[in-house]
């Protein structure tokens, strides 16, 4: 995948959705109990139901690790689904990884080549050799932790460390490293108002925004400070597309619940002449 | 797994090494590549060969996950095979993850309560509700990275932030944390003088220490700046024992391996009146 194509299914679904498939095998609709792979089953359909409204599809691998060795494998059949239904759609598995250098590229081969996904969200703290093995693979983007939606976003990441913020220094940092154009970033909804600083260090990258609904980020501010010419936005909702309802409806639920996004995003778009 | 009871088992086998198992599937003997599970085959065979002489085992994720799923099976075989047969030893699970809380949570049931790791790695960037979830676990321990042993290390760890580097702020504020009695910390034995400046900020934690052997850390620099009256230390080494005979004398080299830390290490503790 390339960021000229990435664009270009933006640009033509008129939608820059990002859909996490944080898929909880405790809240699947009953009906689902009796297949073989539960889990695979739900997103299957979350995905057969949304694809036409949304870019990206995110899983957070917490919440395939929890079932173990099962888990990881509702996780590979997920990953070959979309590979070989919607290879249109960009793939970030949401594993916040990073360690030094020779086991981050273990890492690296397990998301990029193991399970063929486009894009791996990568923690900072280690520095420049646990997330450059990541970037060595071409095709393939890290999604680097900047500014994350939760409260903890506080504790370190927005300290004053020397002239700027945490966070602003790793933004910064990261333009160094080798092949920064296949660098995006992790910033949440729920601190909009810093996007304007985060845009100056890094005015043309892809952002991430988790943090829209459940988490109480707005779409319009996010776009207000973080979008480009060429949008450079994708933004994610987990909970409020795929439990948007909790019985057998809830695939026609997340159809309704990611078009009302998408109608958003279609509106935004045209304002800024997209 | 207690303080206490990691403590007793110290002072009993003359010895705070953890064995790291990062067990690469294209580096093992050919004698074990007809094995059913080569990876778990080999784990058993160095933890049967090396029990006696340490009190700890770390796998590091990475190497499992690169296998998939099956890699995943790997890991809960050996986990399953350490509680079983060697329930003294202390297990780290090697993981390096963090996320929002509720998914901070998965984690840690998945290492926690589904492996039954007592131990697991995590990554501060995100902060105190990313850590949190991991210490509601009674009995398990966080090890929350602080100062790695890698070059990046000194990108962002050893930034000043405010009155003091980033690293010590972190230990600083994880101490703040609900059950702080339930955090050790990884600093990196490749940045030994700074462990001086850490045990200002946690005089009595355990730290568990890489980097003596392959990158190049002393174990006598690293007992000299940072071990307590209670040894307060558990020092890693991974490749230097694995895989200190690719030969089908694997084990019987680990055994030697290990036996010289053991006994540098037995050293020490006699010269500290431990």
């Amino acid at each position: 995948m390339s960021t000229e194509h990435l664009l270009a299914q933006i640009l033509a679904k008129r939608s820059f959705l990002c859909i996490g498939l944080d898929t909880d095998p405790q809240q699947l609709p009953a009906g689902l109990q009796g297949e073989e792979d539960p889990v695979f089953a739900f997103n299957k359909a979350v995905i057969d139901a949304t694809h036409h409204l949304c870019v990206a599809y995110k899983p957070n691998t917490a919440f395939y690790e929890a079932g173990g060795s099962r888990g990881w494998a509702s996780l590979e059949r997920t990953i070959a689904y979309l590979n070989t239904h919607y290879p249109d759609h960009f793939t970030i598995a949401d594993a916040k990884r990073g360690d030094i250098g020779n086991t981050s590229g273990r890492y690296a081969r397990a998301f990029f080549e193991g399970m063929d996904f486009d894009a791996l969200t990568v923690a900072p703290y280690m520095g420049r050799d646990s997330v450059e093995p990541f970037l060595a693979f071409e095709g393939r983007f890290v999604i680097l932790l900047a500014l994350t939606s939760n409260p903890g976003a506080f504790d370190f990441q927005t300290l004053p460390c020397g002239t700027e913020e945490l966070c602003l220094r790793v933004l910064r940092q990261s333009r160094e490293y080798s092949h920064p154009e296949r660098l995006m970033y992790v910033v949440g909804a729920t601190k909009a108002s810093y996007l304007s600083k985060v845009r100056e260090v890094v005015p043309d990258a892809f952002l991430l925004i988790p943090g829209v609904g459940a988490q109480g980020g707005s779409l319009e501010e996010v776009c207000r400070y973080g979008m480009t010419d060429g949008v450079g936005l994708l933004v994610n909702s987990s909970r409020g597309i795929i439990y948007a309802s909790q019985g057998e409806d809830f695939a026609a639920a997340a159809t309704k619940a990611a078009a009302t996004l998408q109608m958003e995003m279609a509106a935004i778009l045209k304002a800024a002449g997209l």
